[in-house]
């Protein structure tokens, strides 16, 4: 198991350097914190990942969670790792003081959320989503649901979780079918079937919190119907006391990898003694959620960027030891083996990862600025955060989870036959990392958010401000003469992508919905190319300036391969997009006239 | 579990329309033959598939093999399937009438192989194995040999493996040190370590016959000093008695799929007894097992397509029967819902799964044809397709293993949550798929092959030849107007083919073999996509000339069918070659400028 399975050095780099989030100090919301504050905090995640997470990555996914006597046994770590994240203020780091939170920016808990789902993936969603859930309280709950249940979930007593699948209902959420029944007494009568929910039961905390989707009774048909319920595994009674809530786990599922968390089937009401407490307006649950996916989202790119972070460090590590063959122009067999990071196919194969991970935490760090920053911000300059961060959410999820896939791939072929082993941890990133292109929406749903939602919005607002962030960074980077050709690159790459989203866009405005949509998710993926480019451009100004100093060691050292990275990402990963808008430019239609009984043989 | 795990309609395509494989039945070694028998061949494949190795697909992964007192027990059906491959006449079905065999193409043979990998990959190598080691025998080995050892491989009662890999050597073959010391008595006292051996022990056979490397002591040093042997795991003693022969089993892995099939670690001579018996001539041990590894490439590639293909029809299964969301043009929520396959999204990637694995499967049966033609022509022809044979091995091997995972991975996003869980099937395809980019050789070994090696061979001949090849299809392609783009297409991927192959043929000319072979696997890429739309062009023609007929019902279903997988790949996949060719034209360096120390952060 690799020791490193993150780089310190680029979060801080990321953080200080590129997106300088010490300026946000400079706002009230955010005065009381410093960098030194960011520093011991980005201490503390790795000192809990080292001491609690880490040692039990392979563990927790051996001894996968199990449902037994109507409960989720999970390993014991969990329950230990909730106390010390609610103990250590992790939960609602980045809640208001008034919801009894630090007012930590989001772009740092996010880092910390890096290097804990880097140590150990399943581990770390727990609080989470216990944080996530309570976030749809602070928003929209009442007085009464935050001193009810906030203290609790903080503490990492109480678990949250996002309660929004059923059988019939996975990406399709208008048809949800969970009835919330009206009752005189404040609360609604539940009875429904929940599935495919992360940690909706497990004894590792005193009881569970779901934030759920579910139709009042008589509501409208479809999306305009859903409201969303605090619907506790324990009520708690009048004089306090934790009373069964007729929430039932109905099985478990048992999964490639991300075994550690588990993934439940909840039935709700079986005796007509289901209580669940309306959050918000009804009917309006749908959009309320949406606040909390869109947060959710970023997590999943995230996760997914971390398991290939420490998918990296470990192949790193390994071919750094690994003697095999000899260098090209050196074929003497009576010459000593050399490590395999000497053979350019591997290091071509450690830069893609590279690549792809930093360029993807730029992506992600990049949308938590926004995040912040709409938190301090207000009026136009407010809006403009609001929708570049609404515009890049599909990217931000889904660019990192298709392209972890392919570098933890990549990882796991660094280390040949043993890659493919249990006595190596490529295994199990490899199986943990597929996870993320399914949940929080398929990538196929976000190509359709992107392209059919954000890039039309406001009659393409989102998506002009974005082309004018991206153009302020290619003028930046135009005063550095070594960035000359990416940044002209990066330029043509805009130009290809207004193309094509020209072309695609005008079969919305002739009314061909099929056409402008068919090809969505190699647009979200060309797009996302190009998004990540910018990312490394942008950080190529941060290392060209740092280089004008005179460097040594160490320090030389981490700029000069941060360098290597970004121009592997021009010279190999930009160039993708050629055939991208060549397929999409064309616009064949075959997806839309291909039917169903052509597929038989 | 899908029922249906491949396409008895389009294999038949392949065999006898595409690739005419009766035309052989004209040369005197295949004159026996006839489509009735081949048929017969396939149909058998079938029964044996469904009857003994589908049933325990799922059981024989969570079952796996495991190293209990001194030896592998693997599942009991194991056993079974040996013996019913060996009585059908599975194992020696293209070996010749002299060697006991039935001359059976190797196309035919391929076939059934992809039909048996298809319903179990991990059992399916057991009689493949023995099969591939007997060769070395028939080819190189002594009459004798073939006695003692051709009668009970081919029944199945004893397993044989190809016995290379060793701690220190991988991938480098040339540092292999198992030693075989000379006695007078006409064997080799083996000793040494051997990894990663495929079923190199287990309880479903009575005996395991090793078709080992190692080094005669003073032997020269590097691939020149490297020796084939036969080492029985027991040894026939002068009453014809079997002996233990000191052939170890020393551990198992367990690993992330393929778990059906054990690999094994062998300790040799521990207690100074182990006997081996040299094939062939002394130090030409990798010469002689080059022509085994070449055929197993061809089955790796195949095994590749063959879980692909039986993904794909689980993933078109699912999509049939799972409602969910609405078209796109169609939104009202009170309709219901459609099955997923109406989506154009999930119908693009169903496209994508077809056009690789049919793609794939042409390119396997255009090598084992010019293999079955090399068998029956002399001269110059004989030459042309062995130099094609030559040329293709790397690619039929490396572009369906690649592929195949990212094929694999979009029948497991096809069914979205499902797909990881494991209910269904998918996810142990998409674990049981990763293993064939590093087995026989890993991807970047294969890259400096076609390029450093097979490109420029003989002045670049076997590549001058392909080109005739393709353009043949091209010309022929060129009759039908219906496939005129395609056509036009396939012929300026080639011109980009021969500018990309010159520019780094060129650095080689000029000494410069780092740059000439960095890139290497990216070349592999190019040529493969290219290789692969070639084989869709063929396959067009014939489907344009099924086409010229009036079908109906399943039969025009399924040339329809197929002209769109056709489509989807020309369209979707051989753009791809526009960004490889840019990467690949501007050969930055920065992969062997790029070093270790510049990796850390």
């Amino acid at each position: 198991m690799a020791e490193t399975f993150i780089s310190e050095r680029n979060l801080k780099f990321l953080l200080y350097e590129v997106f300088t989030i010490t300026d946000l100090t400079g706002y009230p919301y955010y005065e009381d914190h410093s960098q030194e504050v960011f520093d011991m905090v980005l201490d503390a995640a790795m000192k809990l990942s080292k001491d609690l997470l880490l040692p039990v990555f392979e563990e927790m996914d051996k001894n996968q969670p199990e449902f037994v006597d109507g409960q989720i046994k999970v390993h014991p770590r969990v329950g230990e790792f909730m106390r010390a994240a609610g103990e250590g203020g992790w939960i609602n780091a980045n809640y208001s003081y008034d919801a009894g939170g630090q007012q930590l920016p989001l772009t740092v808990t996010l880092a910390a959320h890096f290097i804990f789902s880097a140590a150990n993936y399943s581990a770390s969603v727990y609080p989470l989503l216990t944080s996530g859930a309570a976030r749809l309280i602070e928003s929209f709950g009442t007085e009464e649901m935050k001193e009810k249940y906030f203290a609790r979930m903080f503490s990492g007593e109480w678990q949250g979780t996002m309660a929004m699948t059923e059988p019939q209902a996975g990406s399709s959420l208008s048809d949800i079918t969970t009835l919330a029944e009206p009752t005189d007494n404040g609360y609604y009568n539940m009875k429904g079937q929940k599935i495919f929910i992360s940690a909706a039961d497990h004894d590792g905390v005193d009881n569970v919190i779901h934030l759920m989707l579910a139709k009042i009774k008589d509501a409208p048909p479809g999306v305009r119907g859903i409201s969303l319920f605090v619907v506790p595994k324990q009520r708690i009674d009048e004089n306090g006391k934790l009373e069964f809530n007729d929430v039932h786990v109905s099985g478990i599922y048992h999964k490639l990898g991300y075994r550690g968390s588990p993934i439940v089937q909840l039935s709700l009401g079986d005796n007509g003694d289901c209580r669940g407490y309306l959050v918000g307006e009804p009917h309006k649950g749908l959009t309320y959620m949406f606040q909390l996916m869109n947060e959710a989202r970023i997590d999943v790119g995230l996760g997914a960027a971390a398991i290939a972070s420490a998918a990296y460090y470990a192949a790193l590590e390994y071919t750094r030891v690994r003697p095999q063959g000899r260098r090209l122009t050196d074929k003497d067999p009576t010459l000593p083996q050399v490590p395999i990071i000497e053979h350019a196919d591997v290091k071509r194969m450690l830069l893609f990862q590279r690549s792809i991970i930093e360029g993807s935490l730029s992506l992600l760090f990049q949308c938590s600025q926004y995040a912040d920053y709409e938190k301090v911000l207000t009026g136009e300059e407010r809006k403009r955060y609001s929708l570049l961060l609404d515009l890049l959410t599909p990217v931000a999820k889904s660019y990192p989870s298709e392209m972890a896939i392919l570098s933890v791939s990549q990882g796991l072929q660094c280390l040949g036959g043993y890659g493919y082993c249990d006595e190596f941890p490529l295994e199990q990133y490899y199986r943990d990392v597929r996870i993320h292109p399914i949940h929080e929406g398929t990538t196929g749903i976000h190509g359709i958010t992107l392209l059919g939602r954000n890039i039309t919005m406001q009659k393409g607002r989102a998506y002009k401000v974005y082309l004018e962030e991206v153009h302020k960074t290619i003028q930046s980077a135009g005063e550095y003469p070594a960035l000359q050709s990416q940044t002209r690159e990066l330029g043509e790459a805009l130009d290809v992508l207004n193309d094509v989203t020209q072309h695609l866009v005008g079969f919305a405005q002739e009314g061909k919905v099929g056409l402008f949509l068919a090809d969505s998710t190699l647009y979200l993926e060309l797009f996302g190319i190009i998004c990540v480019a910018w990312q490394w451009l942008k950080q190529a100004i941060t290392i060209r300036k740092a280089l004008e100093h005179n460097l040594s060691g160490a320090e030389a050292d981490f700029y000069n391969g941060k360098n290597y990275a970004f121009r592997y990402f021009f010279d190999y990963e930009l160039p993708k997009i050629s055939g991208l808008a060549k397929t999409l430019k064309k616009s064949s239609g075959i997806t839309l006239a291909m039917t169903d009984h052509l597929f038989t043989d």
